[in-house]
This record gives C-alpha cells, structure tokens and sequence, in this order.
C-alpha cells in the first residue's frame, strides 16, 4: 500500500505552511493581466504533494537551524522549484504533449483555460521561478546585509544548480528523449526509460536536495551525496508512479488511470513487471537511507519521509 | 523607407560579436539530448537584428567603460535576454497561438522540429537565460572577486530586472491580453493595443536600458529615463512593425505577409490609418532624442541605432 505525504495523518512536514508559502509568493488573483493570475495560482496550488519544496527545506535543515536565513534562502528557492515542478506538468499535459485532461482530480490548465492559456501560464510559472529567486537576493542584500556578504556565493551557487537540472542538461532534456522516444510508438528499453526518468523526476529532485544543502553551507562532499539520494529517489519515485498507474483508481491518483498505457507507453512495470518493479523500489529504499546515514544532522524527518513515499 | 540594422551596410554595433557571443553561449550542437541543442540553436541563432542585446551593451557602456566587467555581467545578459526573446518568439508561433510558419524566411520552430519540440524548445531557451545568468554570478564569484563584491548588489538587481519585465507582469502578460482580446475576433481599441504592446514589446527593450545601466552602476534617475526610452522604443517599434507589415514584401520581412492581416488582427495601422502611424513614430522618435541627450556618456551609437529604426 502506498500513502501519500498530503492524504496521509501524519505529515512528514507541515504542508500547510508551503501551501501558504504558494500562496503568498504567486500573483495574488486579480493582480496583473487577463486570467493569467488565476491560471498560475490554479496550476500551482491545485493540490500536490510538495515533494521538492519539502526535500529543499529538510536538506536545508540538516545543515542549519538558522531559521532567519531558511526564510530568506531555503522558502523562496522551494516556492521556486514547485513553479518549476508546476510549469513542466501545464506543459507536459498540452494537447502536443500527453494531451491529458485531468491532474489531481481536476481539469489540466489548458482544458479549463484554453490551449494558448496552457502554453503561457506554464512560461510564467517558469519565469516567475526566477523571479521569485531574484527578489529573495534583492531582499537578502536589503534587509540581511551581513548575510548577504557571507552567503551571496551559496545563494548564486544554488541558483545555477537549480536551473541546470531544470534545463535542457535535466529536465526538459528528458521530456525531450521523452517525446522523440515515444513519437513513433518505437518501444524504447530499460536503459532509455532510466535515463529518461533520470532526467524527467530526479533531476528536480536532485536540484531540491542539493539547493537545500548549498543554501545552508554544505560543503561539496555533502552536496554530492544529496545528489546521490535524490537521483535514487527520483528513480524509486517513477518506478512506485508506474506500479501506481496500474494498480491504482482515478479517486486514488486523481488523473486518467493507466495513461501510459492509454499512450502505448513503456513504464517499469511494462518491461520490469510488477513485483521487480516492486523489489526495484525496495532495493533503491535500502540504498537511500545508506546514504542518508551518512550525513550530518537530524534524520528523521528524510526517514518519515522515505517511509511515506517508499515503504510498499 | 525603413531599414534594418542586420541589413543595413553600416552597423550601429558590431552585430558578428553579438552573434559569436550567442553560438559559444548556447549549447553546442550534439551536445544534451536528442535535437534540442540543435533546435535551441536552430531557434536563435537565425538571423535576428539583435536589438535586445546591442542596447543592453550600448546602455551598459553609457555608464563605464570596464570592458572587463562588461565581458562579465552585460555580455550574458545580452544572451540571455535574447534567449528570452527567441523563446518567446518560438511559442508566439505555435499552432495555438499565431500558427505561423515561416519566421526570417526560415520554417519556424515547431514546423520544423514538431510542436512537441515547438513547447520544449521554448521552455529551453526560457530556462536557459536563467542558466546564463546564474553561471555569469558564479563566474563573477570565481574569477572576479573584487569585482564579485562590488557589483553583486546591480548582478542582483539587473536580474530581477529582467525576469519581472519578461514574466506575468511584463511581456508574458501582454501576450495574454493579446491572446484573450482576439480570441474571439472581437476588435481591440487603441488603449488595449497600447497596452498590449507595452508589455509584449516595450518591456524587454526596457530591460535591455535598464539592465545594461544597471549592470554598469547607474543611477536610479538615470535607470528610470532609460525605463521612459525603451518604453517609446518599444511602442514606435511595434508601430513600424504594423506599417511593415501591410508595405512590405516577404523577401523584406521574412515572414508571412501580412500575418496580423490573415489573423484579422487591430494594428495601430488598421486602427490610425498608414500616415498617422508613420506621425506617430516620427513623434515617438523625437521624444526618445530628447529624453537620451539628458543621459550622460557618448550617445553616438544610440542616436545611429534610432535613427536606423526610426527614420521614415
């Protein structure tokens, strides 16, 4: 049986306060052009699990119980990296792409707004990412000067690392295999479809732990090992979606049961079958929290957290 | 009888720099995955006068003359606000949006690569010009600390910037209000048109003022004249580009002629008639003199740029 964090009853950390986060860091409804404003906040704050913002502001914790500077780093980059997370799900549901009418239950952005809608507000979500990240520097340098000197260069060092796992070297990079794999109905293999998640799921997730970590003051061993992590994860997160996309129901998973295989996609569970899949996860499971331990700080939170998201 | 810059015998800048500067930026061909490099490249590097990045670096060097914190700060952000303009021009042409398929005489993105690889290749370039911009900080930080520490503070401020000007509050928005106002072939008025140009045009080429100053420590009085100066470039731009559109030919323009026409589209043309919109921009060109002869530095360059772009 696989929980989520956000259905769950016990909460791996406290949801609400990232939803609020969300909300306050989007344009406000009404503010700005058209029905752009709404469209984001629709998109964005539409439910979901918060994964990245949560893994960013955990990494963020194991390295700094500076609370002060969490707010003014760790917040905005996790408001950030869920309008990056947001912007690739808009885009990846376009008519052009998965052609998806449902996510979380609800109507895909370019089905309630219209496709041109679906195309520009996924480009302000992943503008605003940045802008987000911009206005977190110009207020560390105007209302945290003394951190400002001493942590601009985490601050820069975090930004590029976001955006590279985000671009055309990450994320996009694999929507791109994606599409090009799977535009001809050729089956592709198993070391495609790893890398095709490596690029899709785990880069974001990378980014989230890496970017965490850096914000704090990691120092590179750390970071590196936080990449490590996040790469399995990401891995275990699409293999445990793909067993999930078989064997779940649309009130459990909140989107078109079995798309892929509407799509005549390949998953894990289509080449792996379900139980290796399964062992698939628990193994990646057992990898994760071995390098987990060997970091510094208070764990538990990432153990909850891996339990949650992992535990079959 | 209006030129271009690109195919004029004078340049106003040296346009092969630029275009150097934009191929050793991209990503090279071959490399990443799949066609994206290639369709990234593809995207910006056909043609294109440049504009966007020869007034970000004319209006960084109104204010200094540090060629080496030029090469540093103004020459990415010369890249990356054209990565900015390329993409948004890629999905201006998607099949839901405009659905053009020829741009400077060459197939555009999607009708070359696909519409798939239309969305991705602009999602790429967006991301990239965060990537550019986050690697020219780290570059800063690394190679230039002296220079890291004092000119962080306008890094910072250049980039927030540039992404506010280009996102839902600035260009983004106006394409919405574009896409919304003629969705359902309902005329605009010349307010809406303002508006809308305002922001799908006139905003980058203020960022392009402001961030060029900005980057080189200008003032706040003089950051907000050149605010007021790309604000009347834009606008006399987009007024020319209406003009354009119904007198010349597709050898001249490169795209389809008369696309505004085809998608029924209000232009300031079809609004004030061909000899006030030539008025207009005869207007706008001496309001744009005046406000640049109260900046400091040589004004050469930008007086040979208006007159370029201006002259009737």
């Amino acid at each position: 049986m696989i929980s989520f964090i956000a259905g769950g009853k016990t909460k791996v950390i406290d949801l609400q306060t990232i939803e609020n986060l969300l909300g306050e860091s989007l344009p406000q409804e009404g503010e700005g052009y058209g029905v752009l404003s709404e469209a984001m906040r629709y998109s964005v704050l539409g439910g979901g699990k918060r994964l990245r913002a949560i893994m960013l502001i955990e990494s963020f914790r194991l390295f700094s119980d500076d609370r002060e500077l969490e707010k003014y780093t760790a917040h905005p980059f996790a408001c950030a990296i869920e309008c990056i997370h947001g912007y690739s799900l808009v885009h990846d549901d376009l008519p052009a792409m998965d052609n998806d009418e449902y996510r979380r239950g609800s109507l895909t952005t370019h089905k309630k707004f219209g496709h041109a809608m679906g195309i520009l507000t996924g480009d302000a979500l992943l503008n605003y990412s940045m802008e987000i990240v911009a206005k977190a520097g110009e207020n560390l340098a105007k209302y945290k000067p003394d951190y400002y000197l001493d942590n601009m260069h985490n601050f820069i060092s975090a930004t590029g690392v976001l955006f590279r796992k985000a671009g055309c070297f990450g994320m996009i990079g694999g929507q791109v295999l994606d599409v090009e794999g799977f535009g001809d109905d050729r089956k592709i293999d198993t070391e495609d479809l790893s890398l095709i998640c490596e690029l899709k799921t785990a880069r974001l997730f990378q980014a989230a732990l890496c970017c965490g970590a850096i914000l704090a003051g990691a120092d590179e061993t750390a970071v590196s090992l936080l990449d490590e992590i996040g790469y399995l994860m990401g891995l275990a997160f699409q293999i445990r979606d793909d067993i999930l996309d078989v064997t779940a129901t649309f009130s459990e998973t909140g989107k078109d049961v079995s798309s892929d295989e509407k799509n005549n996609k390949s998953t894990f569970v289509s080449i792996y079958g379900l139980d290796f899949a399964r062992d698939k996860v628990r193994s990646l499971y057992e990898e994760m929290t071995e390098k987990l331990n060997r970091l510094p700080g208070d764990k538990s939170e990432f153990c909850k957290l891996f339990e949650k998201l992992y535990s079959l």
